[in-house]
């Protein structure tokens, strides 16, 4: 099958299974998931037309040298002339792909393009999936360093804890461009927003409530840090073994870390069941399940997040009999967790300020932005914006941009 | 400046200085050829619409999970369900960019963008700029080969020799993936066409043709060793010290093999005037000029080709005096030797027969299928055809496509 220029430009802007080489038939044809998928998800799409030597000799030879030779004079013109300032690259090594696990970078592609889909709907960001061939951490911070003066952030996805925090730290080091890992991240600040308006319709201080937090990995330790940010002073973290504390012999150096900012403070320890006995919140990111019996535990007016997908840690209906508020990361029930609320809006607002790196202050902004779009709407079944609502991009946008600019990262 | 997700993925398929983050005003306004360039050149599309909750469980999590399972099942699936079949890196480390030379990667990305502009219109191929942070040849190649299950075929662009020879002729050893280094191999397609219908305007027989190429980097070794695939024997190269043999004491490996291919079978030596007296054909490649009265010595009913932008080493207006056929890479004189003449259908024809490699068949094939188009109206002024020709694109990759079955190098 072969494609003219012209119907390959036009039918890049089809609907699905539009691509050059994609053929009609295919192996799963019928089934409603891969007939969508045929010929992926995304393409690229040129912002001039070339129809004849004139435009060809201003967007190419020998016009481009010209705007070679400024950038090559003064770098910050890359911020008007390419598409680089608002590209992200989308990076994975395919080892924790949704609950997958590690199934390689080709089998992860269609996560990275799917990301890629919806950071341009929600954010109007243009991202470029990048599978990487090696899950070694240091091949894996030195290839996105070489790759970094062709975009203008590094969104980090589904790299296995706890790589994921050592590959996030360092590159944000090197880097002058915004490195996010949104496994982290982009749960943490969606979480936080959600708990806001479930402390407010609670009727519950930060430095008053108990926390508990089942899952160390990725997302655990981000809603962690934003939580204790966000004024969070009792919180204990469990994993397999329980409660999280120094006093286990066996932390790796995150989890010590970690231990020494939530259980040490204040003494617990012991199993989730220990700690769930008069806590105040609970947030799974673990993928294990919580007995009824122990959620019946909790205090009154409870507030549970189960985010495991596709099974939740408490199924909503049997979080409802203990709990107050009830979140899931599922679209089927009220107050969906999904992090599509925050990362296109947090590297747009990022991208407009040009900022050079994504700061805790910005993340703190974003989560603040999205909790106050509920504003006096505020119930049980609503302590979270839909990913649908059109208000949230802009929104979040808005306060990160301005984030950025408070907090001295803005380039413009 | 904030793009609601409504606005940004509407603005994203506007005209040039749509991007989100570009401004109405800039640096250069008013100059059209940064005006064209507000913004970058390109953008990503997203193919699937995302209106509600039922679509995002198709696209992305749950169903999009489906799609990950079945391709860590089976990697073909990859070929089917993601963009990676049609999807190129044009991949460069700055060193060798236009008649530039190295400004970087940053500088670099204007070209990498205009030439993924040209992927998409004449060739229908996703094209996505890498502009890599270092210039070390075994970096190059193991980033390269790392990013690769992101892509379907890798075009190298920029590098400066020797490094390319090596880059690509490893990569291609690595990887079961077109690659392939335009700057070599476009050129050397796009000349061999027009040197196969200038022979024919001329009545000239390769094996008794003299030909000089002047120019021993990547274009000039690319160039000569298609044309000996060709049936062209009697080959001379020179660099800015004379003709390239092996009885020189200054040869870099790349050079001591191509004198072993070219002047040593016929015993030419001596300086570009030495070997241009009586030669045939001569082909520019260097960057360099060739006076008047050397021109003058060549054989009746010669060939000049003078591909040096925006200088040809002879301008076509004295070239014209002395010979029957010129041509250069200019697109304000007849027959010019452009490589869009060649790269987008080849990665087309490749792409379409799911190809592991492109061969010298299928180049030898693109080169055959541009030189038939001109037909019946080949003359003295068109022994080429225009880019802007629409029948190139789709003659080029059928061509490669059929001569990567016979190559045996076709997954389709």
């Amino acid at each position: 099958m072969t494609a003219s220029p012209t119907s390959a430009s036009t039918t890049a802007a089809g609907p699905a299974g539009h691509g050059p080489s994609a053929s009609p038939s295919h192996p799963r044809a019928g089934d409603p998931v891969f007939d969508l998928h045929l010929g992926g998800k995304m393409s690229i799409q040129s912002s001039v037309a070339l129809a004849g030597a004139e435009e060809l000799s201003l967007a190419y030879t020998p016009g481009v040298a010209l705007v070679c030779e400024a950038i090559a004079a003064d770098p910050s013109l890359t911020q008007h002339y390419t598409w680089v300032p608002n590209t992200v690259a989308v990076v994975t090594d395919g080892t924790a792909v949704l609950g997958l696990g590690d199934i390689g970078p080709a089998a992860a592609m269609p996560v990275m393009e799917g990301k890629a889909v919806l950071f341009k709907q929600f954010g109007g960001v243009d991202a470029v999936p990048i599978c990487l061939d090696t899950t070694d951490t240091e091949e894996i911070i030195e290839t996105v360093a070489r790759l970094a003066p062709s975009f203008g952030g590094v969104n980090l996805e589904d790299i296995s804890a706890p790589r994921c925090f050592e590959i996030e730290d360092r590159l944000k080091e090197m880097l002058d461009i915004p490195v996010f890992h949104d496994d982290q991240h982009g749960t943490a600040v969606v979480a936080l927003a959600a708990l806001t308006n479930s402390l407010t319709l609670t009727g519950r201080d930060p430095g008053s409530t108990r926390v508990v937090i089942s899952g160390a990995g990725a997302a655990g330790v981000a809603v962690a840090k934003i939580l204790l940010e966000a004024g969070i002073t009792d919180l204990a973290v469990t994993d397999r073994k329980g409660v999280i504390h120094s006093s286990r012999g066996d932390l790796t150096a995150v989890k010590r870390s970690l231990a020494e900012l939530t259980a040490d403070v204040t003494g617990r320890t012991g199993s989730l069941a220990d700690v769930l006995d008069g806590a105040d919140v609970y947030i799974g990111v673990s993928g294990g399940t919580v007995p009824e019996e122990h959620v019946a535990t909790m205090a009154p007016d409870a507030i549970v997040f189960g985010l495991a997908n596709p099974t939740p840690e408490v199924h909503p209906e049997v979080a409802r009999r203990h709990a107050r508020v009830v979140a899931t990361g599922r679209s089927d029930f009220p107050n969906q967790i999904n992090n599509v609320l925050a990362f296109p809006g947090i590297f747009r607002g990022a991208f407009d300020a040009h900022a050079t790196a994504i700061t805790e202050g910005m993340k703190l902004a974003a989560a603040r932005a999205l909790a106050d779009l509920v504003g006096e709407a505020l119930t049980e079944e609503y302590v979270i914006p839909s990913p649908f609502d059109p208000r949230v991009g802009p929104a979040v946008s808005a306060a990160v941009a301005a984030a950025a600019r408070q907090d001295g990262v803005a380039r413009r």
